[in-house]
Formats: structure tokens, C-alpha cells, sequence
């Protein structure tokens, strides 16, 4: 997507895969850097202090910093270490095992000199499948977009609800969740969004409303509180939202708050769509309230908040009275029941075991 | 209660009624100030820039901004417009109607030199009368958490969560939804609050925690994103919250956000209650959704927000995108069919105009 007027992916590589630039995006909104990332430590420090975050761009960057450990130790031992390195800077984001067991099996079957080209040809092929993914669930989503606004009985402007980040930056380029979002609006569809702020880490304020910015579309930022009100009052026509890990039965493990917006959506016969590269597919759970461990990460990230004071200089505030304790789950998960539907990039899938097999029948049991 | 070694209520009458002072609850928690107010237009005021909030204490603070007018020109002419001018300052608090009228009509049917004085006992008995009522609704309250303990299978921590600030800041002492949380406490019981931060204005993280501090009660600020997961979790045994007006068929509007709460409650099987003293019930409207106007205040609210710095100094920091709109409705309606029961000073309701008449017979229609 578009930066000013150079397009951007949101990782790239660069010095023949020596050197990995990435987006810093704890300075969003506010400051536009990129960082390179030249060891596996630090790519597995950028996911941890999320300079890069969202589940395809997760799995992207641990790729990434897999190919970056064969150039400082190409043994079994270093990788397999890199791999649970990397396996733990984010316990919840799927991809990132699916992007390590995708490298390390035929890394560790190549001979040693031979390992860092072939690491270098995968990462840049889960990135380059990424934006290809990305912008074809885009497509399935845009159909979804098109029958709702022909289902409209007044057929004005299409009011989207998304919550946290899932637009480009999430993902190497495209986004999920606004993949679909950006393709209606270049079609000339007027759509506006309603942007979840997603406390604590605002991604929603910060990432999703300067996407949307950048790209000119209408949007409005909220307090996550404020969904609800606006689905009763017939503001919200559709709700769609990425997935840090789906179930193979569609249970939907997305930041924390997702699971309210759905049960508001359901209460008010506003659909409900999360859109998810298959990668983000957990195929070994069925059950995500139980299977999924959730993150919990610093309390600080709710006491405490980032913004830029009236000289434009990034300024930390604490918000909360001093020893006030805070706690801080990082996602949820919507049951598959809540789920209207599930924007894979083969289709659009009710949230069922059924129909997700259907769509992907390599995963069937036996 | 208690600031310090202290005993204060939210708001007293000082120097014969001539001066009304109050707590400044914009600059909490980071410091305990007090406002003298000296002529009603400062009443309206402190009631439209929240130096005061919470519905009953609007309620008193417009009793005493109507005193306050008897002392300017005590004529039916300003009296009359000064209570418009306090009703329009937060439109959506029921109480602050009753209080006006509890008081207008006997100030105009009084002599003009009559009226400061009958003023100044009928504000008086509005903030005695509140301080009253909820410390009874709070033993009601108390006898809800206490059946709730006994109900446990594993009887070890009482996990309530709380939205906004329905403490004793939000009323002239006591408070609302606090009030059984108090008596509890002081009674021994192992109580334990999740306290909604309540973006975008944070009463909860910065009200409600700093109550809970003061009084010893240990408590965890939480985005207001994650208490659905703890509600799947099993990690909260009841939700309570206060009203700012509820209908006679028991729908309860209050705080933005609180809807989702209670969609996430009933979907988890915990019990979603409203404490309010009666003068929170509007018994003229059926329908909350259709007949409540919900305030929208300004965007800066949800695109800034103030702490405090590392050297402990308010600091307002932008957390948007320069140009990225925002939308701030401030109140939400639960309908009735989601609230388990009202909390009055009469006793505990279920949600139901029937049973709220059997409580409050007065209000029956012929």
C-alpha cells in the first residue's frame, strides 16, 4: 500500500536476505521509521516488543528471523533454538509456528552450506504468498461487501465496524480484515469505518485510522465501549475483523474485545465476518475457549499510554492512581456461533468444521 | 468516606448556603482538589465540564445551582431560566430533572425573600436524603453479594466487576454500585473489584480505583475490551453498575460500554445488576432505546486523553492520527431483558415494570 507516494510492504528484504527492514510500528501514528533487523534476536525482539504485530506479519517476520539465524549458525542445534525463540515471543499468533514448520523441516534436510539460500527462497515465498493471499480473501470479501449493500433498503453509505488492526501493516501487504474494505472503496463503493480504538494498545487509533487516512477512506475512531450503542441504533451494517487463530470448528481467537463486538453484532442481526489467511487455521483444536492460551501481557500497557504532547513529542502518561494493579489478557475468542462467516482466501466459509473442510478437504481426519 | 484521615462527602453547603463546594473529580487521581462554587452559572458549569458527575450527585449539584440563583435574583424569571440552563448542561441524567423539580415548584410559589432560605433547606435534604438512600440500597446490595458468596461451590474471593464510577464520587457519599462493594468489605467478606477503565473518559481507572484504594479494597483495572474473556473465564462471579436513568419497564442506561458488559454476563450466566436510587427512574418512558437521548460529547475526548508524566504532571497526549475524526457517544441503554435486577433503596427489583411497581406503588398509572 501507499506511504505518501512510494508503496510499501510492511517487511521486506533487502542485501541478498542479509538484512530484514521492517515498519516500526510502536511509532505509529506519529512517526513513520523502518528498522532492519540484521540477527534472528532481533526479529524475534521486534514480534515481542511489537514493532511488528498481526498475525501474518508475525509468522512473515519469524521467517525471516530464521533465515537470519543460517547466517549466524546454520547447525540443527541453533536453528531448532532460533525456532523456539522465535515460538515464544508470541504464544497466541499461530502463524508463527506455521511459518517455522513450514522453513525448519527443509532446512534441517539440506546440508548446512546450502541452508541460508534455501531459507532466504522461503522467506521471501511466505512473504510473497502473503500479498497474494491477502488480496484474493480480499475478493471473497469484497462479494461479501457487494450482496450487503444490494441488501440494503437504503442503499447509502456502507458502514463497517472493524476492531484493532487488521490492515496492511498487520499483514505483508493487503491486510485481512481491511483487504476487502480497501478493494470496495477503489470500486467506488461508499464505505465508511468504524474504528475501534482497541485498548490498551490502541492499534485501532493508531494503525487502522492512519491506514485508512492514508488511503483517503472515510472512517471514524471510537471508544471500543461504543460499538454496541451504535449496532442498536442501526449505525453498523457489518462487522469484520481479523484472527490470531481459528479453530478448526471456526472459534475465532482475535484481540481482546472482539468476542463483545460480536455478541453486540448477534444481539442486533448485524453480521459478523472475520477474514484470515488459512495459515491463521489451527487445525489441531476444536475447542478455542479451552485450547488457545491466552497472552497476558504487561499490566503497564493499561496503566500507562503513549501519545504526543502539544509539541508533536512522544510522551508516556500514567493514567491509573499509583499502585493501582492492572491486568492485561491480550485476546479473546468468539465462540464459532457468533461468527456469520470465516473470508479465507479460497472463499467465504460458515464458521463450521464442515464447511471450513469443504473449502480445505487436505484437512479432513481420516 | 475517608480521603486521607479525613471523612468528606462529594459536595457540602459552606458559609450558610451562600458557597457550595465540591470535589474536582477532573483532576483525580492525581490530585485531591476542592471548587467553591458561588453563583449557579459555576454550577452549570462544574456539571457540563464534569467537575461533578454521576447522576445523583448532578442531581444535588443542581439543587445547590438553584439555590445558589435565589441569592442572585431570586425573580420566577431567572429561577425559571437558570433551571433550563442547568438541565441542558448534561442531558441525559434523570436526576438532575428531579431535583430541579423537586425544588422549582416551592421556590415559586414562595415569597422572592422567602425563597433563599427555602432553598437552601430542600438542597440541604437532597444531599442528606441521597446519602441516606444509598447507603440503604447499598445494604440491599449487600444481601445480593451475599447470596451470591453462599451460592459458590468454591466460596474464596468475591470477583465483582464494575463499570465506570458508581462510587461514593459519583453520588454525595456511598454510592451506587460501590455501596454494597463497601459494606461488604467492611463486613469481611473477601471481595475483590475488576474495575473497567471506561474509555474514553476513564472514570474507572482513575474514579473508581482511587475509591477503591482509599478504602483498601483490592481491585484490578482492566481495559474495558477484556471482561468478556474473564466472564468465559469464570473469573467474575457479578457485574454491577450504576444508572444514570432507567425506565419504568426496567431498561438501564448508563456509561457507554456497559450494554456490552451485560450481553457478555448473560452469555457466561453472571448475574448483571443496576444499583440506582429511585430518583434514577424515569417513570414517564417504556422504551430506553427509543425515548433516551444519549449524549454525544466532544471527539477530543476519545483522540486525547490526560495522565500524568514521569515527574507526575497532568499531560494531555493525542492518540490519533492528525485529521482522523472521531465519535463519542457517552451513554448506552442495557435493555431490561439483560439486567438480572435493580438495586434500590427499597429493596432489589427485577427488571420489570410490574415488580419495580410492586417497590414503588406511587408510580402506577390509573
Amino acid at each position: 500500500m501507499k506511504v505518501g507516494s512510494a508503496h510499501y510492504r510492511s517487511i521486506w528484504l533487502e542485501n541478498e536476505g542479509r538484512t530484514v527492514t521492517v515498519i516500526d510500528q510502536t511509532l505509529l501514528p506519529f512517526q513513520f521509521e523502518t528498522r532492519q533487523l540484521t540477527t534472528s534476536s532481533e526479529a524475534a525482539s521486534a514480534i515481542k516488543n511489537m514493532v511488528v504485530r498481526g498475525a501474518p506479519l508475525i509468522g512473515a517476520t519469524a521467517g525471516c528471523g530464521l533465515m537470519l539465524a543460517t547466517l549466524e549458525d546454520a547447525s540443527d542445534a541453533h536453528l531448532r533454538q532460533t525456532a523456539g525463540q522465535l515460538l515464544a515471543a508470541r504464544p497466541t499468533a499461530v502463524n508463527l509456528r506455521w511459518a517455522l514448520d513450514r522453513m525448519l523441516p527443509d532446512l534441517l534436510a539440506a546440508n548446512e552450506p546450502d541452508r541460508f539460500g534455501i531459507a532466504q527462497r522461503l522467506a521471501q515465498s511466505i512473504c510473497d504468498e502473503d500479498v497474494h493471499i491477502n488480496s484474493t480473501l480480499g475478493n471473497h470479501g469484497l462479494g461479501v461487501l457487494q450482496d450487503i449493500v444490494k441488501s440494503m433498503s437504503d442503499p447509502g453509505v456502507l458502514n463497517v465496524l472493524t476492531h484493532c488492526n487488521a490492515g496492511w501493516l498487520a499483514t505483508v501487504d493487503w491486510g485481512t480484515a481491511l483487504s476487502p474494505i480497501f478493494k470496495a472503496h477503489d470500486l467506488g463503493i461508499d464505505v465508511h469505518v468504524w474504528v475501534d480504538e482497541t485498548r490498551p494498545r490502541n492499534q485501532g487509533a493508531s494503525l487502522t485510522a492512519w491506514e485508512l487516512q492514508a488511503h483517503g477512506i472515510p472512517h471514524t475512531v471510537i471508544a471500543d465501549n461504543a460499538g454496541g450503542h451504535l449496532m442498536q441504533q442501526g449505525q453498523v451494517d457489518v462487522c469484520i475483523v481479523g484472527s490470531d487463530r481459528t479453530t478448526r470448528t471456526g472459534d475465532v481467537c482475535n484481540k481482546i474485545g472482539t468476542y463483545l463486538k460480536a455478541l453486540a453484532a448477534r444481539d442486533n442481526g448485524v453480521p459478523f465476518y472475520a477474514a484470515l489467511p488459512s495459515s491463521t487455521i489451527d487445525w489441531t483444536i476444536r475447542n478455542g475457549l479451552e485450547e488457545i492460551p491466552i497472552e497476558f501481557r504487561p499490566g503497564t500497557e493499561v496503566t500507562h499510554i503513549t501519545g504526543v504532547d502539544e509539541d508533536n513529542q512522544p510522551t508516556n502518561v500514567r493514567l491509573t492512581p499509583e499502585g493501582s494493579q492492572a491486568a492485561n489478557p491480550a485476546f479473546d475468542v468468539t465462540p464459532s456461533r457468533y461468527v456469520s462467516g470465516l473470508i479465507t482466501e479460497r472463499g467465504v466459509s460458515p464458521a463450521t468444521e464442515k464447511a471450513l473442510l469443504a473449502l480445505y478437504p487436505e484437512h479432513a481426519e481420516d
